[in-house]
């Protein structure tokens, strides 16, 4: 039985492809006392991704030579550990491979939500739900009646935090690259205004579309699209830094926004947020987004491919735009094994 | 008896001069009811004054034909307020003019220090030292052990910020413009260490000069200096955005730092500061400041200038760092009015 791998071979300059990449083929092996062998069903793929190849950066990069880092859903196929008995779900950093083998501390179970899919666990009920629910409200801090503007509003995390900023009363303004995501954004999910920056002026567009001004921002893009926001803030504004995949694939030096000035000029307080660090208060956040969603007030796409031989070129989706919804890469079957369906070697 | 007085006639593009101003002499009437007329004393000149000749940003701006804004100290010549009576010494946005007329309640009176100089009012015990206290202590907010960066460190606001660091324990690096300023930082205020921008590669000094990383970066001027510091951030950061001196008088549009990014992988919050939000709390501060310069434990140059008709070219000193400590105009001379020593008029 082999394990099947992506093995981060150089480190991309712009896009990546598969030639960044060696596909190995490498015999499982059982797992040593402590640890588990994973059989990976779903593998997240996030915008993350490509600043871990880059080199260091909040946490320490994918080392030439190593398996691609990934977050991933799989189900324990042979265990050494009294804690995670065979059978059962678990998430963590399975990586870009078929089989995984993690000590049990790395891993987190499952408790299957009887109404979710199982890739709810990397959608709302994961490091998506969690980067939306404390970037947005520990963060972002937003007030009944102020205005939000998300960026990239129709992915992974932008969805969600446009429907929380609704819920907690906001006038919510949605930026996205297409007609059909910003109907989407309007219609399904109840935001108050979406702009679509392909073929809008966004500047004058967040003028009519946020008339009162811009009191949080949820940044996940940067470039031209944070400047437009950055020159419409109201005094004491908040602005989440989720994100800035405009320029993760830049190959020169990227410049700050130009309206750096206005975050002076109006008292604006302008915060990172890495939602690992908030990973030890999920708790706080889980069982609500679990009820929002229960109750429809959530609503989440999953944008799921297949075949963990087409990792490379599916991750690129997310720079062009191109997902709709949470980007997923199915990796193995649900259900029982197809290889370990016999003893355990 | 006249009013001598710059008038604003045209929006400067980069460098001000006296081109920018008309200098117009107008006769001094008695002030009316709930008036008081002020003769100017010291005028304080700040960076602040190159925005607010630019257009719109935190205050409404400078409007063509209008008296030059400026903070100043001045003596009440003639009242027709029982709040002020005549003598008494004021402050407040007194302009670039020998004699303003104001309401009562745009003036603020002085309880002068028996032991410190009246232009204290315009450096530790005014707007300067308010500056320094709340930017640092309220936003920054220095622990004991952390390292606090704080550029133009030699100026006005930042030598008090460092000063202030190393009383709250901090490990305290300037940043300044010529190796003078930098003696007088590490000598006489007691600094960590100093750089010289102008000599020295600051990426690389600051790599030295602050080998545990940056925890708290008080910024007043922005550009390559600002870039240097966000290379050097440790997580949790805190940068402190009062002024962006580098760019006022830029003819283009300038870009943000290209290290932005340091903001999102090391969870930085930056925020934008103006005094004017924290002058209802100065009753908090001033007893402070005022028993740490009696202790010795603040020092405070003020660079003193003389003549009105000097203004233009005296503001300039402040973006070509000539300025030694905080900038002041003397405007007129303490003791009895050479003007008013017989009857009112």
């Amino acid at each position: 039985m082999k394990n099947r791998r992506w093995i981060l071979k150089e480190r991309p300059e712009g896009k990546v492809s598969a030639a960044h990449f060696e596909w190995a083929e490498e015999p499982v092996s059982p797992p040593p006392a402590g640890q588990v062998l994973v059989r990976h069903l779903y593998l997240s793929l996030d915008p993350a991704a490509r600043i871990w190849m880059a080199g260091p950066s909040y946490m320490p990069p994918v080392e030439i030579g190593e398996v691609m880092r990934g977050i991933g859903i799989g189900v324990v196929e042979q265990s050494a550990s009294p804690r995670l008995p065979e059978g059962d779900l678990v998430t963590g950093l399975l990586g870009w491979q078929e089989y995984a083998t993690l000590p049990e501390d790395e891993l987190t179970p499952i408790q299957r939500h009887p109404r979710l899919p199982l890739t709810a666990y990397l959608g709302v009920l994961g490091h998506i739900g969690l980067t939306a629910y404390f970037g947005l409200l520990e963060v972002g801090r937003p007030q009944p009646g102020e205005t939000l503007v998300v960026s990239a509003a129709a992915g992974a995390v932008g969805s969600l935090v446009g429907q929380i900023g609704k819920i907690v009363g906001c006038h919510v303004v949605g930026i996205a690259g297409s007609d059909e995501k910003c109907r989407w954004l309007t219609g399904e999910l109840g935001l108050d205004a979406a702009i679509n920056y392909r073929t809008q002026e966004v500047p004058e567009a967040l003028g009519e579309a946020a008339p009162n001004g811009i009191d949080v921002d949820f940044e996940n893009v940067g470039g031209e699209i944070l400047d437009a926001v950055l020159g419409r803030l109201n005094q004491n504004a908040r602005i989440v830094l989720c994100g800035l995949i405009s320029q993760y694939n830049a190959t020169q030096p990227v410049p700050g926004p130009y309206n750096f000035g206005a975050l002076l000029t109006r008292r604006a307080r302008l915060q990172g947020f890495i939602v690992t660090d908030y990973l030890p208060r999920a708790g706080e956040a889980l069982p609500q987004l679990a009820q929002w969603m229960e109750q429809g007030k959530l609503k989440f796409r999953i944008d799921l491919a297949r075949g963990l031989e087409n990792a490379p070129e599916t991750l690129n989706k997310l720079f062009e735009g191109a997902n709709r919804g949470k980007l997923v890469l199915q990796v193995g079957e649900e259900g029982p094994s197809p290889h370990f369906s016999g003893e355990p070697t």
